[in-house]
């Protein structure tokens, strides 16, 4: 740990020094900087072996541990690992807590977790207690206190903390972000946004996951369960706090949910797979769309849409957005933009057009080296900002403040439904510093 | 009055009887029935003489008497009726109390009204206290006592009162709930609508109405200014009524609104008029987005949206659309339907194809017999089911329950927001009845 103690101690003194804002990049993108990044990955399922893949083509990484409590996993991605003339990384799939001993290595940075929800929280929470840099995939808070104990722990470790939260990095989202910087949009008012994805075959059955459990479906189907709330709110709100400057200058005050009943699941059980099937007894808790609205401090609010169970094509990213200003609106049902006194004749511009002109730096960079593969690039772009946040021991781009605000509307959403849509407040994790915070996600040196 | 007192008479035994759904009709569409059917307007300003040229066109009606407090509306208006053929109406300009001498005629069947918001309900009760049909333009009530006021003036008089909803007329909607009724979509879940408009320079100087009113603005202006809610539910929330068959077997239960700030109507006033003109002074109450979510009894959830405030291309009709049920999700801005196991391979279809085999009756008819101008043709469908019920004596398809339960949407959302976006529940205008009464819209013989 003598390395990573040195470098944690001069990263306290980096943080109280400040000013990070203009600091943080996604420098390994320009592949000048290969100094050497070991990680370990918890959890090689089909989205952690994914991410693995990706990270092998980061200049200098070095994968040294993995975790994974199924055998053929570990096994599958240690090969991985070594097809790739990497050291086999040592394996951890002995039991539930075995990544704890993988957190207790010497030679791991930091961590990517790519578990089932549940965990993602509990082991950042354990990653940074251990000291190690933890990116943890998108998923639900389980609970308010939870969020709070991560809040906790990094500010008792000054270890950062990052959420994957990939749709942040689109191509599409991360120009509106850099129109919204550039003032093209006026003064930001209104927001949608949320996830509709038809994933009925993967939550009552696993189907096409790679990944069918024993008491049937996948990492999603025992949150449809047991929860009624948005258990997936970061893919449609994380782009939009980065435009609003949540935490950072701006903050989400309150929000409502309302979950209409819960139909979707037990329908296509019945229509697809049968009375007699196990599956059919099932009840499932959550609503099948569950619509959330939050206000936030500085008078803007955002719908977010939870729609999972219930029929409809699917798109490539499946989430919807508009963001709307008094100048301006986006609408990307319609891949459109709208611009007060630039658009011609009232109607739609494709959103295409404006790309020339404000494509983010980081996608302008991106475009002329090569866009990898990974949900249109952007698993690639997550990725190599916590490696350069890990190799320059800066704050990740994403932070433990980001991870806790968005995360928390599932279990915040959770209570307004059971409470028949009361209003519900958001815990200021920032405790009062989100007056002063500066944005720190797409800025580059 | 003694043939209107006799056919009330009659219209009262009628609905004792009960048992109407199935002889709700636009039969005028037909062509069949001319009897007599004397209307009076209340208001010919911009949208009164568009709906008086209409009806001018329906066989059999005769417009005998006009009431507007602009005597260049009344003179105008007399005009055009003259000219085409009908004797001159009665004028009433004196106030705006003079409509109450329109209400004392005898030679008066009902009325047709279509003055600012904030008369609607209030004419709507005086016409149904002195025995005459009233058809009330849409728009939001002043008050929930308001609502009551006009139910228990039904209740009374027995006089029956319809909302002049035209989008509930419109040709996809008819097919949507068509399809609804057919069981294409499985069982309703949730629908999503609203009201979606640029109207700044109609709302601050009455562009493009014809009537600039002293203060600048239109119509809609002062309840801009005085009022924070959703003020115009009805054009998105009466069609998704129809489909979830509220106040006929379901209901609206609660539902909570957000507003967000108030912007982008000064900030069109200081581009476009500059800081100088007596507009830039104006204090405007209501949020630009107002988002407002409801619970239905039956667990269906619906989200209605209202922005008027802010920059977006017009579309034809200016409100969004989504219907989604267990097998079906319909959704308007991509003009896409997909229909579980029969759409091929998980993309859109054009909607256009389902019209073929889903249109609904109604407009079967009306494509062959030649649709009539006026927002698609929905006013003359709205104005001949008035007529036809005005002359079979029956209730008129969108009644005085769908008028109190829509319009109240109004000052519930205000409650709601102005107590943080508390839920607000709704009353049961029904009191019960909503339980065991009938679909009717839509229906025919």
């Amino acid at each position: 740990m003598e390395t990573s103690n040195v470098n944690r101690r001069e990263f306290i003194k980096a943080c109280a020094l400040s000013g990070v804002a203009a600091t943080v990049s996604a420098s390994t993108l320009r592949g000048k900087d290969d100094r050497k990044v070991r990680l370990g990955f918890i959890g090689v399922g089909g989205r952690g072996s994914g991410l693995l893949a990706n990270c092998l083509t980061i200049p200098g990484v070095e994968i040294t541990a993995i975790s994974d409590v199924i055998a053929a996993n570990l096994s599958k991605a240690q090969a991985v690992v070594e097809k790739a003339g990497g050291k086999k990384p040592a394996g951890y799939s002995k039991n539930e807590e075995d990544y704890r001993n993988l957190l207790k290595r010497d030679d791991v940075d930091g961590v990517v977790i790519a578990t089932p929800w549940e965990w993602h929280l509990p082991m950042s929470i354990d990653a940074m207690k251990a000291g190690k840099y933890a990116a943890t995939e998108v998923g639900p808070a389980n609970s308010i206190e939870e969020c709070w104990e991560l809040i906790r722990t990094h500010e008792e470790t000054r270890v950062p903390c990052m959420m994957l939260e990939n749709y942040c990095y689109q191509r599409s989202v991360m120009a509106i972000l850099n129109m919204v910087r550039k003032g093209l949009f006026g003064e930001l008012i209104h927001c949608q946004c949320g996830y509709e994805h038809d994933l009925r075959g993967r939550i009552v059955q696993g189907k096409g996951t790679g990944i069918e459990l024993k008491e049937g479906g996948d990492y999603r189907s025992h949150h449809n369960r047991t929860r009624n709330g948005d258990v997936y709110p970061t893919h449609g709100v994380g782009p939009m706090a980065n435009c609003l400057n949540i935490d950072r200058g701006n903050r989400f005050v309150y929000l409502t949910s309302t979950a209409s009943k819960a139909r979707g699941l037990r329908e296509w059980t019945l229509d697809n797979l049968g009375r007699e099937h196990p599956a059919a007894k099932t009840e499932w808790a959550m609503g099948d769309i569950v619509t959330t609205v939050i206000k936030c401090h500085h008078g803007e609010t955002i719908m977010i849409n939870h729609d999972v169970a219930l029929p409809r094509p699917s798109p490539a990213f499946p989430s919807i957005g508009r963001v709307q200003g008094t100048k301006a609106i986006w609408e990307k049902s319609v891949d459109g933009i709208y611009v007060d006194k630039r658009s011609p004749g009232g109607k739609w511009e494709q959103f295409s057009k404006y790309l020339a002109e404000f494509e983010h730096p980081l996608w302008q960079r991106y475009t002329k080296e090569g866009v990898r593969q990974g949900h249109g690039g952007t698993d690639h772009l997550s990725l190599s900002d916590f490696v350069a946040s890990i190799r320059e021991r800066k704050p990740t781009p994403i932070d433990v403040y980001d991870t806790a605000s968005w995360m928390v509307i599932a279990p915040l959403s959770e209570q307004s439904i059971a409470a028949g849509s009361s209003r519900v407040d958001f815990p200021d994790f920032t405790r009062g510093k989100w007056r002063t915070n500066k944005p720190i996600f797409g800025f580059q040196t």
